[in-house]
């Protein structure tokens, strides 16, 4: 990201597309038209009839009130109209955040989960302004399908709770699995029974959108996706109609809502401290409560809703910082209406896009819709049956399970299945913050590797001149975690050679060192001198030689490859034999193809056996040497 | 490290190398002579009367009676013997162990330092099973100097309250500069002008033996030398005549060491729990309130111990495996003496190194020294003032303190002064064992930025055939942390390009790729090709052309860069220019060479200004693209 200052002489109108860039509202409403508007009623409302249902489940799963779900689903559909740059998505309670907040909340009280919200929002707003965003660079794709998986399946077991009709409290997803299990003969017919059939119910609405039908029935085809698409909605609402109708015979089978608070969440400042079983908690005892999940909470919902722009940008680059930002502002917000943390939401943003939505505006109608349902709806929320919720998680979360990964995983890169089911493992045993932490941390060591136990190669090369030398071919950077181990290799390769045949390092491959490294190959050349073999290093990049030259290193430098024989004679003091004469006059190339272009009369190609074989022209011999590794 | 069945076959005496290895005296003892063990003899005993006053004192340094420091310091000789792989080396408790076990025993009792070397011996001898010593190659040098010197800073500034005579508690670094400053007042006269003194004794004496002789007076050369060897000896020894003088006349101006233990410690079980304030404590819970110091103190062991052993293996490449293993048994031997962690200590070994030492037989005397004082000269160690002992402290450690590492460092790589620096305050301000595994994370981020920004460029390429087509260079191996700042790249330089301009990446510098990679540069190719720009690798190695092709990516890949235009043409759906004739039956070269290779009748070289252009030599016309940041 460049900075504005940067554009002022060369552009105008760098204010019009930072503008642009910050506020997006200013960059596609100036071509707002009725028939977008009507795409973004339609749209809007499909997501709000959505977002309704799945509000109250997800406040359950948070272990709040179902109000709650309500209370956090208008904001951010009102934020993102304005600083959104995506305009599928749609900003709200989710599945994940909730089972976070959920893990936070459990033996405390609400305000831990508004004080969540206004903390995550100002950690993505620091994040944002302090350009943090690569930090999502460092979850990769296993750890992601990892976390994501092992999140739905605690999620889809969570809800085994309710869809059975059950009591109990658990902690963490072995704890529930074992309540369940030893709990299963009390679960409740009928309850059990609702579960399943929503379960079913939804199941196939789900596939009847994709029922194939002759072009010429594009109506009815409509009228089956959209009735696919509010399928939550259909359910619940039959649901509830059913409670209610055998309620008022006096009779409650199921286990049911129960009261929803009626009305708009009050207006207030975040929780800076709150109540806990009559004891009074200050803001700081609260952030320590709250522990990790405070920078957890953020980052995971922001990789949420880069994944989602991702997906529905087709291609154009996502600009993170904008997604921060405005998630931010959401979240700081939404605190003040005592809203849990939110984010975008894949599913809902799926039927935002397949809605048609032309353009951010479209949320106004889901926020609307919300508001509406909080204004007028609250009194028939209470018929519905807490089974009927449980059904509509279920069913949402089971496709998170990304199983068919595994198959391109295994044949594109197994090493990557390791994060992959070592985060799905952790996230099941040790709870969902920890595990992606470790994940995270495991992923990174094995990228770490390379650095530590770089590719090495040793072969014995007699160039043109007559002259043997050890060349060493070091496939990374040289930084301080491989150091150690490529000067074993090349103690160990270098003893095994008699007398003083010299030791060459070819850095062809090396686009970087650190101290660490100039000190321990000085440390090296001083010990290979002892026993009357020199150290060089042939053709290192400029940025490299600068690193060992600075750290009064020993070691010596050959940046021209077709100086090697000479600088090697030298070294070893041995009467140089008659060399090719070069034309001092002529433009000295870049080293790798220096051989090349100066000896390109007397030209002597060496078809290499594999890409790792060395640049050197004038090779006229030589050896690979494959026991290195045998001490 | 080859696992010795590997050479049974080969070499028939694989089990006297591995013997050779794991217990280094049957390597040594066969040669042994008289000679070797006079020199022997005379070292140890030097090394002797070294280690009993800084026992003495790194004990008090750690919390714990003085007795302590000496059941510390000769079972690790002994231990030595036989699996040590360093002839100089002397294992026993030093300055920056007492210091990381006095963090550990503060408020609670000395059991917890007993527990703390057993579970250092256990952890120590894991690592060395499964050859973890790569955890110390990420331990890299400005940590390391950043971490050594704050220690000393802390053990320096810990010594003024002995050296002023001062009594208070203190908690930390800050804590204590703190407190020494506001008790100033309350110094005592007599142990401040006495620990001065000393200084100014020690750092004289320790002067002496660099005085420049005429190389006729060997025997005045020898004997200073003598005496600056063992000049804490001396020092306290004096001191505590001095002492014993005055108490004798029912005087004492000093604060004295007090009552030592008579005798050799019990031999007992390490303490697998404890009484701390008339409550039990398990021995989980003692392991819960050592926390992270039962990982720290073993590595730090380790880390010391390898440094020692490599400064004086002159250039032998050390086995980090084998001093893991005797490390360990000493430990966890100890422990069942009553021992404080320990491990090789830089002093005494270079004192080792300087008397001559010959074998690792040396530390036998060393250790029957230490058991002689226990049984013998305790009674008088009652004399010794606290100030002297203060004084051989703060005159070891001060030269710890590596400030002149800074000037190199600044003029190797500036960025390695940012780990170095900031684990020198952090290990000040949060103490040494949060700050080095901070500096190591930090330092570990600083490895990672490249993983996430690499170096790329992009230039406008037009071959010979006349196809123009964007070149974009990677420098560095493609994996997840990148990915996204690539793809980001790539979109906005191809962007730029007018109509359906082809995009190459070329691959030379991507030594790995990860499942990660693959997916992010799909997503990249199905966006550029729905813009009508195709994607191509170039020359990727076999091991990431493989985790592209597994992942199911639809990236076109060009292994011969000479079949590059011929390929773009296909892809652009180009009528293919004519083209220099290739000869099929040649032997195809590797693809960094290829256009050499095949063109070399035609050979145009084109001199590059830099090591990073392209090696395609049929390029005519290259632009250098350097507005691409430039959103």
């Amino acid at each position: 990201m460049a900075s504005p200052s940067k554009h002022r002489l060369k552009r105008p109108s760098w204010y019009r597309r930072l503008m642009q860039k910050r506020l997006p509202i200013t960059k596609w409403l100036p071509a707002y038209n009725s028939e977008k508007a009507l795409a973004d009623i339609i749209a809007g409302i499909t997501v709000g009839l959505t977002v309704i249902p799945q509000a109250l489940a997800y406040a359950t799963l948070a272990g709040l009130p179902p109000q709650y779900g309500l209370y956090s689903s208008f904001m951010g559909c009102f934020i993102y109209i304005l600083f959104g740059s995506c305009k599928d998505i749609t900003l709200g309670p989710t599945a994940l955040l909730a089972l976070m907040t959920y893990e936070q909340i459990q033996g405390r009280n609400f305000d831990y989960a508004v004080l969540l919200c206004f903390l995550t929002g100002i950690v993505q707003l620091i994040m944002g302004l302090l350009h943090l965003g690569v930090l999502i660079d460092f979850i990769s794709v296993p750890v992601t399908v990892g976390f994501t998986s092992a999140t739905s399946v605690i999620i889809a077991v969570s809800q085994l709770k309710g869809l059975l009709g059950l009591q109990f409290k658990s902690r963490g997803f072995l704890d529930t699995v074992k309540k369940v299990v030893v709990n299963i003969p009390n679960a409740k017919l009928a309850d059990t029974l609702l579960g399943a059939c929503c379960i079913v119910v939804l199941l196939l609405m789900r596939k009847i959108k994709d029922v194939n039908l002759p072009p010429q029935q594009k109506g009815l085809k409509k009228a089956l996706w959209l009735l696919s698409t509010s399928r939550n909605a259909i359910v619940v609402l039959l649901c509830a109609v059913m409670a209610f109708l055998w309620e008022n015979n006096s009779q409650s089978p199921f286990k049911l809502t129960g009261t929803v608070k009626e009305g708009l969440p009050p207006l207030s400042l975040p929780p800076f401290g709150t109540v806990v079983d009559g004891k009074h908690v200050t803001f700081w005892e609260m952030c320590a409560e709250l522990g990790s999940s405070i920078v957890l909470v953020p980052i995971i919902g922001v990789l949420g809703n880069v994944a989602i722009a991702k997906a529905f940008a087709s291609g154009e680059s996502v600009d993170a910082t904008q997604e921060l930002i405005t998630l931010s502002f959401a979240n700081i917000l939404g605190s003040f209406l005592s809203a849990m943390p939110i984010t975008g939401s894949f599913s809902r943003s799926a039927v935002n896009h397949a809605s048609g939505v032309a353009t951010q505006f479209g949320s106004l109608y889901t926020g609307i819709l919300v508001i509406l349902a909080l204004s007028l709806l609250t009194p028939y929320f209470y018929y519905i049956p807490k089974a009927s919720l449980a059904a509509v998680i279920i069913c949402a979360v089971i496709f998170m399970i990304e199983y068919e990964v595994v198959k391109p995983m295994w044949r594109s890169r197994r090493a990557d299945l390791v994060p992959a089911f070592a985060t799905f493992a952790l996230c099941l045993i040790v709870g969902v913050e920890l595990g992606i932490v470790a994940g995270v941390l495991l992923n990174v060591v094995l990228l770490l590797y390379p650095s530590a136990r770089p590719q090495l190669e040793a072969e014995i090369v007699t160039s043109n001149s007559g002259l043997s030398y050890l060349l060493i071919t070091v496939g990374n950077s040289l930084y301080f975690p491989g150091v150690e181990y490529i000067r074993q290799y090349v103690t160990r390769a270098a003893s095994k050679q008699s007398g003083n045949v010299p030791v060459v390092i070819d850095c062809r491959y090396v686009l970087g060192a650190d101290f660490t490294a100039a000190k321990g190959l000085c440390a090296l050349s001083n010990a290979l001198s002892s026993r009357g073999q020199p150290l060089v290093l042939l053709s290192p990049r400029a940025c490299v030689a600068s690193v060992f030259t600075g750290a009064g290193s020993s070691v010596h430098v050959v940046l021209n490859a077709n100086e090697l024989d000479v600088s090697l004679q030298e070294l070893t003091g041995q009467i140089p034999l008659p060399v090719i004469e070069t034309d001092p006059k002529r433009v000295t190339p870049p080293p790798m193809y220096a051989s090349l272009a100066q000896n390109e009369d007397s030209l002597e190609v060496i078809i290499a056996e594999d890409d790792k074989t060395s640049p050197l022209l004038t090779t006229v011999h030589r050896k690979k040497i494959s026991e290195v590794d045998d001490t």
